[in-house]
């Protein structure tokens, strides 16, 4: 495969605070994503924290997809990193985002795997 | 738990093609970088993809490790994302990046959970 790949990295705010803590609707959430951006899923391990929180992972052959929510703060720090040219990770970031209802999104796509690059600003919503 | 977060992307160039083909090999890796960075391991979920390459994850209490192997272009795509000011990313990203023999790393550190922030260039070592 192709070393070249697209890396979104989110970051959600004001997010719905209920959602933010439940942790299998958050991996639902995250296997939809990978799913409806075209993605096969390999692996799924989640966490939750305790009084609150969620990180977790979907490995997909494509790369990945990551989350850690902090309820406390209405915020998800997400990232979608997929290889080759096939996937656009924007697709499942901006379902994650409409998923848990977050209303300031600041994203910025670094490209990966293809020797040194400057990344752009972040892209607030 | 603070927001902020700090997430070093390394793209590590010129390994060891063995050793990036090796799925137990780079488990223990990357559970040894999580450890000796000071964090504490919660899930360890890896793929191994044939005819080859390796893709994996270490959930750390404090964010997550992830590696994408192509063992036939000598490539490893690595994140070590930790959230507040304990644990050194670098330290981990330095440790992986030693293991896999890596010849050429461009690294770049990306400040998460504070807002809107420019990114800097990739440092090229």
């Amino acid at each position: 495969m192709d070393t070249m790949g697209r890396h979104v990295i989110a970051e959600l705010w004001d997010c719905n605070i209920s959602k933010l803590n439940d942790m299998n609707l958050i991996e639902q959430i995250f296997v939809d994503a990978a799913l409806k951006s075209g993605a096969e899923v390999r692996e799924v391990a989640f966490h939750k924290f305790a009084p609150h929180g969620v990180s977790g992972v979907v490995i997909i052959s494509e790369s990945h997809l990551t989350i850690h929510s902090f309820p406390e703060h209405g915020y998800a720090s997400i990232d979608v990193y997929t290889c080759g040219d096939r996937i656009d990770p924007n697709v499942a970031a901006q379902h994650i985002a409409d998923a848990l209802e977050s209303k300031t999104k600041e994203t910025v796509e670094v490209p990966r795997g293809m020797g040194p690059v400057e990344v752009k600003k972040y892209n607030v919503l």
